[in-house]
C-alpha cells in the first residue's frame, strides 16, 4: 500500500477488497443514494452507489458481457429488452451491439445517475444515440405494471448489489410481474449474490422466483471488481425446458464487435454447478 | 467493517483484499521467511508467508484440487509426482487421493513451515502418515538435480507467488532442469500472476520455459483467497502434443473423494482464453 485514499465497501464482513482513490471526481446524494465517483489506477474510474462497489472502467466488460449477452443469446429472432437499474449505460451499450434488438427500455430509477454518468463516463453513455433506445426515469417495479403482457423477450436486472439490501427487487411480486411482462420463452437476468459467503441469500430468493419460471440457472462468473472475486446469477426462463448454454456458440460471439471476457466454454463451465454447490442446488427447477 | 485487526497483503499495488483476524495463532520468523498464523471468521485459519496471503482453511480446495488434479489427469498408470514447496501439505493430500500416485516426494525449504502447518492445520498434515509420501527439507532448485533424469510424471510447484519475488524458480535454468527431470510426456504445473494486472509477468515467464516444453497451456482459476479472485497458473507438457481438458472426465473427478470445486465443464472453462487475452497469448507453443 502507499499513501493515500483506500475505499473499501464492507460493512459487517470480516473480508473484503479495497481501491485506492488517485482523484475522488464527484461525491454527493440524490434523492435516492449517497453516489461517490474517483478514478484509480487499475480499475480506471469508479463509481459507488450508497458506499457499494458499482462499476469500474476497466473490469466493466466481466459484469456487463455475461449480463447482456447470456441471456439474448437464449433468444430467437428480433427481441424487445428491457433493462431495470443500468443508470451507467454500460449494458445497454452492450444489448445494442446485437441487430436482432429492436427495442431497449433502460428503466433508471435516480436520475442523477443519468446525469452523473453522462458526465463521468461518456463511452457508455454515447448509446444514448441508438434510436433504438429508450431511456426512463422511474421506479422498475412500477414500470413493469405498465410494459403490456408478454411483451418482452429479455429482463436484465441491474441495479445495486440486491442481498445487501431490504429490496423490493428480490420479492414474490416483483417476479410476478417480471414473468407477465415477459413472453412465453422469455428470459430474465439478475445479479444474486456470491455462492461463497452469501449462499443463504440463495435459498432465501429460490423460492419467490421459483413458481413464475420454469427453469432457473444459478451461474458463477468470475467479477474481479467484487470481493471475492466470483459472483452468482440467476438466469431464469418463463415457459420453457430449456436454458442451454450451447447457444452462447462460437458464431454467436463473433458477431458482438469488441467482446473481451466471452468464450463458449467459458461460459459453459459458469453453467456448471461445482460438486460444492451441485447437492443443495440440485432440487431447483429445470436443474 | 468492524473493530478489530484488518491484514492484507499489498506492497505497491493500488487495489487488494483484507481479512479480520479473530485471533493470531502464531507470528514468528523463520531462517527464509516471516509467518503469521491466524484465525477469520469467512476464510477460516489463515497463513501468511512474508506479508503474502498464502493458505487459508476455508478456500483451499479453490487452489489445491486444480492444482492437482488437472495435471495428474494427463498422465497414463502409474505416477511418481514431486511437489515443490507445499509444506502446508495441503496438496500432498489432494495428489494422495489418487490410487495411480505410487510415489511423492515433498520438498519444502523451510522446515518451520513443516512443523507449523503440523500444529496449526492437522488436518492436512495428516495425510503424513501415507507411507507413498516422503518429506525432504531443502531447496527445490538443488534437489532436482538429485532426481534422476525421466523419473516424474508430474511436478507440481506450489512456492510463494513468484510474480513477487525474483524466485529461483522462475528461471530458464529451473526450467531446463525440471524438463530433465520429467518423463517424456511428464507435466508441470505452476502458479504464476493474475491475467488481469499481472499480464507482463506471464510474458517474461514464457520464454523462459517454452525451449524446454512442447505445450504450454495458460489457465485462468477462480481463487476467492487471493486478490480479484481470478488466478493464472501454468501447465506445460514435455514432449507431447496435446494437454486436452477432456481428460479432466466426469469419470476421473468422481474417483477423488471429498471433490469441492472441480467439474469437467468448469475445467474445460478454464483451458479457454478470453478474447482480451487470446491474440496476445496466441504465439504460446500449443495453443
Amino acid at each position: 500500500m502507499e499513501r493515500g485514499i483506500y475505499i473499501t465497501d464492507r460493512d459487517g464482513e470480516s473480508y473484503g477488497n479495497f481501491f485506492r482513490s488517485e482523484r475522488i471526481l464527484y461525491q454527493g446524494r440524490s434523492r435516492y443514494q449517497d453516489i461517490l465517483v474517483f478514478d484509480t489506477r487499475e480499475a480506471g474510474r469508479v463509481m459507488m452507489l450508497d458506499n457499494i462497489f458499482n462499476v469500474s472502467e476497466s473490469m466493466e466488460a466481466f459484469y456487463h458481457e455475461p449480463m447482456a449477452h447470456i441471456p439474448l443469446a437464449m433468444g430467437e429472432g428480433d427481441q424487445e429488452v428491457l433493462i431495470i437499474g443500468g443508470g451507467d449505460f454500460a449494458l445497454a451499450r452492450q444489448v445494442l451491439k446485437h441487430s436482432f434488438v429492436t427495442g431497449l427500455t433502460l428503466c433508471e430509477l435516480d436520475p442523477e445517475i443519468l446525469t452523473i454518468c453522462r458526465r463521468w463516463f461518456p463511452e457508455w453513455a454515447a448509446c444514448e444515440s441508438d434510436e433504438r433506445l429508450r431511456v426512463r426515469v422511474g421506479d422498475g417495479f412500477d414500470y413493469l405494471d405498465e410494459c403490456p403482457e408478454a411483451s418482452l423477450d429479455a429482463l436484465l436486472i441491474d441495479s445495486t448489489d440486491p442481498y445487501l439490501f431490504e429490496s423490493p427487487l428480490i420479492s414474490e411480486a416483483f417476479y410476478a410481474k417480471s414473468a407477465r411482462a415477459l413472453k412465453p420463452g422469455g428470459v430474465m437476468m439478475q445479479i444474486i449474490a456470491d455462492f461463497l459467503f452469501y449462499k443463504k441469500t440463495w435459498f432465501e430468493v429460490i423460492p419467490l422466483v421459483a413458481p413464475y419460471f420454469s427453469v432457473l440457472k444459478p451461474l458463477a462468473i468470475p467479477i474481479p471488481f467484487y470481493a471475492t472475486g466470483s459472483w452468482g446469477f440467476l438466469l431464469a426462463g418463463k415457459g420453457r425446458t430449456d436454458l442451454d448454454p450451447e447457444r452462447v456458440s462460437a458464431d454467436y460471439l463473433r458477431s458482438i464487435p469488441g467482446l473481451k471476457t466471452l468464450t463458449p466454454d467459458g461460459v459453459k463451465g459458469w453453467f456448471s454447478l461445482p460438486p460444492y454447490l451441485r447437492e443443495e442446488f440440485g432440487d431447483l427447477p429445470g436443474l
